[in-house]
């Protein structure tokens, strides 16, 4: 059985899922995303090795990202946080390294309409797909994806 | 063991699913959702009656809708197509029915940045969440997504 | 003492006035819109046949609109609802069949400034007045000013 | 039996309503408010006593408003005319002077699409309602909602 | 000989060209387009069989053209009305079902600057060409270059 | 009968058609024009006598409109070229003129949805009417379009 | 021999000609207006009367306006400062009193680039034309351009 | 010890600080302004002399900044509410007069994020800073941080 | 007594002023201009000797006015035509050529809101001032500005 | 008496306050800060304990604020820099640690106008208040408005 | 050794290059580029044989460059000075002629903030590199960059 | 001989240059710039030393910049990469080191039209000149032209 590296990588603030605003994001940490992603995937979930990262900075993440591609990581879950909206580096990263790669969110980022900096995204057109508005469920729900989309896609 | 009639519903130009623009769309056709939602969620498949319906007129979509409200049905996975980045008057309807609802979409339609209106959603700030770019999966994933916010969340 | 045949037509998510988000829209239905026209205009409330109609379809608002225009309807009180804001169609329709029309919304759209779309108005153009944010005290205004408009207009 | 007092108050260039520009604003003057309000209300019409006010200057309609609420009117009928969609300060006096008042204008100024900024309302959201369209009607139909307003409302 | 079928489709308020605003439109009707095709090819305009259809919704129209695919229609003449400007939906109807299609319009819809969004076209980059501003002959010059379109093209 | 003196003017980068890039705007140059527009017109085309023009300089251009408009010509085939988007001093030429003109392009200038500026037009609202996307066939229905908007029109 | 009344107008931060900011309006009162205009318009200045008048009100600028037309002043020749850019009331007012006007200002106000606002102006469509950039003389040559406007034109 | 004399200027909606929507700014009135500066300052406060102005009216706001150069004030701390963002002709005025003027606010207007409007300032680019967010102690900041400004700066 | 060498020069469609569209520029050629100026100036006309010249092309006019500067004209009354909103190449022309020059046209192009190119100007900002709005009057008052101008200024 | 500490942070391009561009920033250099406070805030300056920190990366400025977070600092007196206004990471850090902030700024970022990104702040909707524009001492003003905040807020 | 022809084409307002505004452009002239080109590319300089030409008409340039293509010239350097913003047609004509072709600029176009239209560039997408900032070293750089990219790219 | 040590310095993503995507970046690495500065130069090579750094982070290149300035570096080239759309914070930077700075891409970036963001430059304003568009060779050109205007400018 084959065995996938798969990278679950979080941006700016993201250091302390659970305790950040609960109401928004829920209180949920990422500790049970193991267990979350065997019970969603069953035996599948034995194909999968995650290895988690954060980093707070632009630069930090793009050179975590450069040394996943070094490493031949299978593909990444990627919550950027804001700089999902703000940073064109970071999607210049997705674009050139060459990795399969699933966006997350905790909340449904849509629906924060008041600020429209947030309805854009610079590294959407560099993924996947997206996940979006369902806690640390949505970081499972990408593990299952991202295996589906590496194993069959 | 309480069984969840969850509604999956598609807007304008997705009656072909798996005929219409493969290279964009896949060619999965919506006939097996039934049995990856088993593959994905094993046992837990057991707890949701999934039903389907397709319109390609926004004011059907808003009389589906409308129906599915009076008959109680549990929650609703939505691709509105093109509708989702005009039909004010589906966001209207989202919001006053009440049910919840998981958005999807075939293809990851953050990446079609050739046309600025489809970065924006109507209907995204009346949803759970948003799942996006995975083909036919995206809907499974929505289904079992939405199972997990009907029974936890 | 001519007798006026005025149209009262709802578009998408009104078709129930008095459920629908009660705490925008009020919980006043569309029943009591006879006696209240009668409170409002005293005698001269039988000067004016009211006959309702509603669709949540954009094409089937305006084959009634249509219709109405042959059957030589005197006047329109319309909700267009959402389409108010995105349909050119509709505008399009009022401009040509030529029937006096007063446009009514139950809540204050223009306090709505959270979407800035809700802002615009296509069918504003075509009509000859607008009544908002009186519940369904409007639609008895609008009658009340559409019948001193033909009659006196 | 109550009586509601209720300011009737215009804004610049509305001194000489029936003599401006007749062809878009209608050539009837205030002077005949009172009766066209007693014939649309009948006896209601006793419950409600008129005041009227003018000013061409934007501190002038803030004065008149403030010395409104310290005199304890119970509504306020505001024509605003261009201020409407200029002044933020007339907005911010609505917002806090607490009078619930209903926006008038005697033509339907949806329809002069010419003129974007005629499009826009910085007073909207601090007002119950809006009526347009119906030149001195428009007045008398906002007495009549205003005195619904405060009575039922 | 081969025998080209052709579809004219029309989209709202157009069951009634000849009698909508004929300032604008023309009076001519639809009725006498057979014989001015004949006039203007010639006996070419055996090779081509018209059949004509309309509807006032965005939905029914993209069923009118789904169906077309399915009876391997040649090609479409399709003027979509105000859905031209609004309607994404027909625009990936356009896209996917691959029939050749020429946009007519009866007025020249580019002198209409008074409004901005009818300037701008969904469906124009889906089509093989425009044909503007020629009233019923519009559709005559469109037959023709179809066409020679699907013939030579 | 009537003979109708047409110009077929041609604005920027056009002295080369049939040569410029042929994947956009096809191999045909307008050498063939006259035989094409009898093959279209039929016996018709002895109405109508067709002179040719081209100028790369927006100035060159008016020139000769002005001049054709001392000579009486009957009706201009106008391809802009890159002037059809940019040039207001062209729109204010054809708006004095006063000759009937029919805007032409070669290729589906609505198309070009990559550029924005490709989508304005400033010459459009003093024309007749648009035929696009039909190679030099394009020029051959505007000789026919303008034969009968002069004959009839 | 006619004489006619002109009204030179005055808005804010104007009460102070030739001492406000001399090094972009200039050192010169108005006082010597009188004199440059006889030196103008040599013997034709005997067929002008001036008066002049100022506030820092936009509605004490229309108080003045509207006394004006109920004098029956020939002419306005109005400065309205940064008014010119933000009123639209005083715009209104030029649109209903119909007195001819003549827009001047002191600085040539096309060249501040580094304020968009100040390109616009709302009451540039109410006025005969405008004269900017000369100074005080943009007030002589205003009045010698109304003057010829009212006598011929 | 010199003495500064400094203008604190309050405009529309100002009359009232401490009893206007208290939840956004307040309760304090500008009664214990003088017992505020004299706390923060200590002795030095005895080296101002405060007088205060209030004008619902922008042109009674510019009328009393011109008195206040001509009676050499030293300097104004300057609430021009929502003319801060809406008056060119106070900026105008702020820019002329040349007197030292900090812009104050009650509330943080930067955090009204649902209005662009008043994230604009005109007065901004003629004063020497802003100090807002602190309710009546933003008056008293700024009188200190004005009295620094005109003695050391 | 210094003689003033004044060059009028005249942009697109200008060649026929008094024939095109009269309605809009009036019906006076600029053949009376210099009986007008001596009209206007008096005895001080006999100080300016007026040269007219005229071109379609936006080159060309720059190589007029290049070629003006090395002739040392003292000055230049220039009407752009439609160049005065699109040509930045005139702009950077009248830049460094060093020469004084009055704006001038022939109608109020600030009252032709329908479109919103024609109120930029992109010469207005090299310009010593603008005369616009009435008729051939517009150019003598503009050579009477300049000749005070460049005599006094 | 309780001592509260403060953590006076900046942002990129700070390290040398007094050295960058003297003429729009001042000379003076933060060492100086503490004296300043004593001067301003007498005998309660005994009641603040000032830290500072200093950093050129997005990242590391949120670093720093989640580590004061977690040492329980009493409050933040943060110049971003140009984080200001392209930092929706730094916005979302302070959102989110819940400690009070005020914002400073050495000079008059309101009076860069040259520049609109400069007018928009992303920070400014999660701080008490701002202080702009007096050079060191818009830090000695923060710190004592924000202990004023802590203690009496 | 082959020898590479390369034109160095100069737009508007470049024929006098040295002489025009030297504050901005530089005061040395074109006829040094020889020389210069010699010192800075060494031998390499004889595989070059350069000529000039220069347009101050949009439709001289194309007419130039279509010329230049007929002649086979190996590449151009271009300074198309302000038609770099406002023409589609010359851009257009480098897409289509199919030579290399390097951008320059005797300024820092970048850097011009103030005028928006200067930092857009319609031929920068049909051009292989652009240098900028250098004045007449710009041109000698362009000719080494165009003389590599010919011989090695 | 003088000796100018040149920081070539480069930003996000760019540390792979010649592997990252070579289709549009180009297969050379910066290894080979000595040589081909030497080549380029001649002799006058031995005038610059070179030094490269790299740094994936915003606050990097500040920290790097900062530390240029310190040690007296005598120019910079700089490829700021996606930051060179996005960091206003570099912008400032380069403000006030006052070094010598010439920006370089190693694709033509104003070809990539597909993305506005990418037409924007925040440092464009700050830097001598721009290179772009000849991969590894605009970093050669670059140090070419420092070294002239270091020397020369």
């Amino acid at each position: 059985m084959d065995i996938y590296e798969i990278l679950v990588l979080n941006g700016p603030n993201l250091k302390h899922i659970g305790v950040r605003q609960p109401e928004i994001y829920g209180s949920e940490s990422l500790d049970g995303l193991g267990g979350l992603v065997e019970r969603l995937m069953g035996p599948a979930s034995r194909g999968v090795r995650l290895e988690t990262a954060q980093s707070n900075s632009e630069g930090g993440l793009i050179d975590i990202l450069e040394d996943a591609r070094e490493r031949k990581i299978s593909g990444v879950v990627l919550n950027a946080g804001a700089y999902t909206h703000t940073s064109l580096a970071l999607a210049d990263c997705l674009a050139w390294i060459g990795l399969p790669c699933v966006e997350v969110h905790l909340s449904n980022v849509m629906a924060r309409t008041d600020q429209p900096l947030r309805q854009t995204s610079h590294i959407g057109r560099h993924v996947v797909g997206v996940i979006a508005g369902f806690g640390v469920l949505s970081y499972a729900l990408a593990v299952q994806a991202l295996y589906q989309h590496i194993k069959h896609g």
